[in-house]
């Protein structure tokens, strides 16, 4: 692997080495371009640095809005943007579509399958994915929502599964068909089983000739005493009481012992047979950490000082859902999107600020609130001093993703489109599609 | 595998019966749900049949904007609509998303992995998919644009071909890795042709850091002597320069002899390294014929009569894509929407005849003229008696399009969509996904 190192920026043939060498300039390397990468990236907007961003998709996912792709509600262009796109503009960066392989810090270079980028700064922003607690085994059938692949994929086993239940002959197949079981009680779980309750009792409903979608049973699974454990618990019962509303069965304090095609067995011994069951309990770090040598917690983040810093590498960044970062009070600071936002603009002036030999800030995260949607017309919203449930915080759900969809176009449409299903009862991403069907 | 005989109506347990007999009314039964099989469908509306609908996808794709998604303009979403939706209100049509295996014209039964389904009168439309005339090999280096599974597929090729380029530090795969091949010169051939050429000289061309992706070359090749056969040779001959004014390399009479991951290798001896060719050159009747033990012409199209019956079955009608119709001059009916739909009301018409005992009246296809798009401001239009081109010819294809499109509010969006790509030169759809990816 060709490696671009310091002396070859002024020699060597300048089409092979320009692009990746600072021109002199100290160069940022941004791994990950979610929340906190591109805000890192954004905060460095004009100064006199060389950034390369690398991600190994070509867009930026808008996270907090992908179950509505996995529920058929948006289409995935408007829960994603090509990191280009957004980043165009910004002349000091440099956008690369490359999967990390490991990260020398010796040598301070990022090594990918194809290339070797040596940094002068390193933030690490890479994210994590669901986690299965050591059973690996049961992704295949119960798949976790990350992607907008995962969200696809999730979006055709639904509907997919109305649709087997429209065709079967045989009663007891058709009850496990319309059977959905949505693991894990946090925001996206939530999201999930009201999206789907909705989907069968509102939408698909009228386009079935034999089956009666709205008797689709919806089972939410939480390990924890309750839903939504972030929240306070007055609106964790308001999200229940929601939920139940929708017609989602809430079972709490039951961990999931087994999962299969068949479906899933419970701690209680119970069985729910179904043959759509999501994943959305627990997540892990991206393997950030290993590539970094550092010590990590046991959802496999790094470990880093309040500047953000691994161990006695303060030009080496870890933020967002990679970093296991301790508040003032001492209590981690929440794995959600404003929070990796903060970090990324934190680190941003952290490099201005070492680049011009000022002292360093430590990193203070402010908490703005939390927000989780159940379905139409129903949320929790908790901003500590107030707390909003039902329509209100619905609405300030809607206002407030609306407001941070990156780029004007994408909030226009999924602002028409939300328009049209609220007043439609439609969906209008309702296809099962396949890369390799033929 | 149940089969549901005429004895079985009266008696059995209703649940498993009653949805697929025709409770003593005609059983119409429609094999696919694209233009020809939806407007059978809905010509049958209020007539005293009970109809099911079988395809197996549970989506009408609006072929005619499909090459939009390959080339990230549209999301899926927008060009394709749930077969249960446009047909939800019709109460007399059930939907069924089965793969079809085999007909049985004795007992008129068509079966499906799950099912045998038993039809008084059954339509044929399950259209066509692209053929590579006994070289499937190609298929893998060279994919054809039929599903939306095809389209993502090449829009990830597409797209993934700059990324790489951007990447690389290899002139000459720089080169190979931005040198688009599109294969057949038919209307899908010129408007990918049109659409790459427009996608890297003007939508992607500013986000890109190392590569000027203004200089990517798009070769359409076409064994033919002329692109746009099927229209006036004038128009041919514009639509060329039209092509040629966006970048894009038109190569006629030149067949393709060989087809790998390398590239293509041209009959004139000529090889063109590219890592992204599409294929749009000819396509194939689906197995139609082969279920119905028919006649069939080259393309594998069942010969059907004045009436679009097979012979000695007045009650099968083969339909679209499926079907070889020759026109009262003896010429062939051309393979498109248009026809396909004529088709379909003729033989709602067709039907109600025969069950009122009237006349069944032969088919006539009118031909309304011929559309086809190369870019911005840039098409072909020929109705006979006048015709377009440039500017006025892509208003023209815009608006029909538009005006075709199934349901109101992909319209909307589409319209929107449009209007946002026209004014800012943007793709809304600009995603390298898979669902695979993890």
């Amino acid at each position: 692997m060709r490696i671009e190192a310091e002396s070859a920026i002024t020699g060597g043939a300048p089409n092979m080495i320009r692009p990746f060498a600072g021109n002199g300039r100290p160069r940022v390397v941004i791994l990950g371009a979610g929340f906190g990468g591109l805000a890192a990236a954004m905060g460095l907007k004009g100064a006199d640095v060389h950034i390369t961003v690398i991600d190994r998709r070509n867009y930026h996912l808008f996270q907090p809005l992908l179950y509505q792709v996995a529920t058929a509600g948006l289409s995935p262009a408007q829960v994603a943007m090509p990191i280009r796109r957004i980043l165009s503009r910004q002349r000091n960066v440099t956008v690369l579509m490359q999967r990390v392989e490991r990260i020398d810090k010796a040598m301070q270079l990022v090594e990918t399958a194809d290339r070797a980028i040596p940094y002068d700064y390193l933030i690490v922003a890479t994210g994590a994915r669901h986690a299965y607690f050591g059973h690996e085994e049961w992704a295949e059938s119960a798949p976790g929502l990350k992607t907008i692949g995962d969200a696809t994929e999730i979006r055709a086993r639904i509907l997919s599964a109305f649709e087997r239940a429209e065709v079967t002959q045989d009663e007891k197949r058709r009850e496990v068909l319309l059977t959905f079981v949505v693991i894990g009680g946090g925001p996206t779980g939530v999201e999930m089983a009201g999206a789907i309750a909705e989907l069968a009792r509102k939408v698909v409903v009228r386009d079935f000739r034999h089956i009666d979608a709205a008797s689709a049973r919806v089972v939410l699974v939480e390990a924890g005493n309750r839903i939504l454990p972030a929240m306070p618990a007055c609106l964790s019962a308001m999200a229940q009481r929601q939920l139940e509303g929708l017609g989602v069965e809430v079972l709490s304090t039951n961990a999931v012992t087994h999962c299969d095609a068949e479906g899933v067995m419970l701690a209680d011994g119970r069985q729910i047979r179904s043959s759509c069951v999501l994943w959305a309990a627990g997540i892990m770090a991206s393997k950030a950490a290993k590539w970094l040598g550092a010590e990590a917690d046991r959802a496999g983040r790094a470990m880093v000082d309040e500047r953000l810093n691994i161990p006695s590498h303060d030009n080496i960044f870890v933020i967002g859902d990679t970093a296991a970062v301790k508040n003032e009070d001492g209590c981690p600071v929440p794995s959600i999107a404003p929070a990796a936002k903060q970090m990324g603009k934190h680190v941003a002036r952290a490099i201005r600020a070492l680049m011009a030999g000022d002292p360093v800030e430590p990193f203070r995260y402010r908490h703005r609130g939390n927000l989780a949607t159940i379905g139409r017309k129903a949320a929790v919203a908790d901003f500590g001093r107030f707390r909003l449930s039902g329509y209100s915080a619905w609405l300030v759900w809607n206002l407030a993703h609306l407001w941070f969809l990156v780029g004007f176009r994408n909030r226009l449409l999924v602002f028409i489109d939300w328009g049209l299903a609220y007043l439609s009862y439609e969906r209008s991403a309702r296809l099962i599609t396949d890369r390799h069907e033929r």
